[in-house]
């Protein structure tokens, strides 16, 4: 696999999620990545990212080089053809060449501006970045999509649910700051392509883009979506059609333990890291039905999958 | 052993400093730890921490992840049941849980705020994050604490002690700014564990937390106190009772070499980084009694008896 | 070899030339370093030499501790018997010992301040951490020097030569910052110890000093420099003369296609990081003749063959 960006990079995600699931009974197998190295490329925070995916290069037995471009390395120039006299001091081409040629893998994190939407949907770096790279580059989150996530997401949704086809609500929360849409596009894509049925469940004006919601059921009433609700992924993200805008005196549409009496087997997802008693209740968080934990553990399960089709 | 934050946690600390004085003979035994991870949490500055952290980890065999929590992840919440709508992105419980899961061992660094005494001894975050996290948690240096350093420091005297029961003096010394407490605490409560016989020297004012320092004899008089020492350690800390202050016009607080004329066979210890000409002079610094380098040579074997005992 | 920083410290270059070529046929040969632990500090950005020199460690087998002190270590004093009472928290003296004894082999990058000549060309910094560093040294770039680039940069010109004795020409190029001679210097040292004809090309005021040009051909005319070169290395850099000045009004020093209609054959070099449209142009680092991804590839190998040397 040359690069892993979106569900599309690989066909039906079955196979990815019973590999993670099979590789999660036995991680450690240190010979297929001996002598190999995965270069990560972070642009902005991470924490389970960066520790799972590290985890998970090191159960396959590759070494791991870890750069944060701000603090560690140079400014990088994102704009072809650009005449680099102002601050930016090295162009992504040459950041990408070097680190393929460095690296057997590298994962690179971008977040979006969250100022203009053709630009983030582009996905200028995270392109540019693969265009140039020779080995094969693993999206660790990038403006529009998070595909490891919704790969340790499915996993997890695999190993909980009870019947062949749950019903899945993904509901908007509220967030004191304008967040990417990148986990709940990529939570809606990869959903609908394993042939579930997805409601989502926004403010008015808080409908993600089109493009990776087609055939899902949008609902603006939160009580109507979550009834009967199999499983419930909470995440807040911005407007996509005010782009990049949030809205005041939407605090209602934080998941507490009410909202889950019509449902209460219904399990409790959300990516990590969450704002307590913003978006979810601690009493949610903490009770039997979360999954937050175990959607966090596969992450590195998901990392190794992704990794094992790429070395 | 589920945690190591004090020599509580280890009993009596003569099985461990023996342990450890036998690893510094054949440090690189790389079975042990083949496949696990040690992941090392830093809120605050390190090198020899971090360091001699990640070669012990590396002598076992174990694979170490470092995040630095402030640069790489997210600005961490410290209360429970906090309604997250400011500025703390994550809450310590989730970044505990999630540590644990990926890592066989976690380190965690955090220093006290200074500025409430009932508040740094609680030592909440360690606390906070010990209960959330399912893996064997070791102290990098908490709010009052320094078990590691305390370790490697009793070692040290151990390989060059030439009495059963040296004397040892805990003397204070100037530095420009409020300090923490933890090393001079956890040395008291160390030395005084392993049955030596302890002086504490400070100016009035400055005396430690009397929970540290039952059975030391606590002297406001330097030349005293240092008459016939065997060991003299060197610390700046800030002031217990006066939380957190310091106090000008202490310079001749110094350790310098005219001080040493009454006992010229007195090891120096200092655990490092030191302020030179400001907490201890270059001549007794770079002098044949220094056993500073020694000190921080053996943090590697203490770490290494540590983990040794945790996975 | 107990240090690199220069190519006086390996006496001929051939000879390093040759084992990191060798190197490069079979990089992966783990049972050398194993056990053994390359530390490498950082004052300064950086990306090729902290990921190459990290990737030629792993494949000598050899564990890898990396330390951006600005960050994440403490503030160091530089001056011999400084008094610390300012803000400065360790002396250079006590982190070289340190990282001395808890690594085989330690890396530093220092960069200079570009204020004092004398000063820079003392080379303080490097020279203070080696006299007081245990283990052998390796110059990750230093005020005056880059030698780690320099092995590469002779490699990439043996693998691409086709004349015995190839002329080659160093050229400065425009930079909107003022940038350290060290890259300059230490390619200039290198080739005329090598044995090739060396051109250096720059405006007025910006010769390089004499100690790294002596048998070089000085021009301040750039196309008569560039006539017949075999290679053209392109690199900016900060006066000498009037140390650390820049000067305006040189654009037309960027080496663009038009330049090399005289030499069509002549390889294009730079060490990277590089300002498109300024250094050089688009057209020409893209062109076939560019050189800059296999002198950053082979910059692991020259990393390889210096340590190789050091274990």
């Amino acid at each position: 696999m040359k690069k892993f960006t979106s569900v599309k990079d690989i066909g039906a995600p079955s196979g990815y999620i019973q590999e993670a699931i099979k590789i999660k009974k036995v991680p450690f197998t240190p010979e297929k990545g001996r002598g190999k190295t995965l270069g990560l490329l972070f642009f902005n925070p991470s924490l389970r990212t960066r520790m799972s995916t590290q985890k998970a290069a090191k159960n396959l037995g590759m070494d791991v080089m870890v750069l944060d471009i701000n603090e560690q390395g140079w400014k990088l120039e994102l704009e072809p053809g650009a005449v680099m006299d102002g601050s930016t001091q090295e162009h992504i081409q040459e950041a990408a060449a070097v680190m393929g040629l460095y690296c057997d893998v590298v994962g690179i994190r971008t977040f979006p501006a969250l100022k203009n939407a053709a630009e983030d949907y582009q996905e200028k770096v995270l392109n540019k970045f693969i265009q140039h790279c020779s080995s094969p580059v693993i999206s660790l989150e990038s403006a529009t999509r998070h595909p490891l996530q919704s790969l340790a997401d499915l996993m997890t949704i695999e190993e909980n649910k009870k019947v062949t086809r749950p019903k899945i609500v993904l509901t908007w929360a509220p967030h004191p700051k304008a967040l990417p849409q990148a986990v709940a596009n990529s939570f809606s894509e990869w959903v609908l392509e394993a042939g579930y049925d997805l409601t989502i469940a926004c403010p008015e004006g808080f409908e993600l883009s089109e493009q990776f919601t087609q055939g899902a059921t949008i609902s603006h009433h939160q009580p109507t979506a979550l009834a009967d609700a199999d499983f419930i992924y909470v995440k807040n993200w911005s407007s996509f059609k005010n782009y990049g805008q949030t809205k005041e005196g939407l605090d209602h549409w934080m998941l507490d333990a009410a909202k889950l009496e019509g449902c209460p087997d219904a399990k409790v997802m959300h990516c990590l890291p969450v704002r307590r008693n913003v978006v979810l209740s601690d009493g949610v968080l903490d009770g039997p039905n979360s999954l937050v934990l175990q959607q966090a553990e596969n992450r590195i399960y998901a990392a190794q999958a992704v990794l094992n089709n790429m070395i």
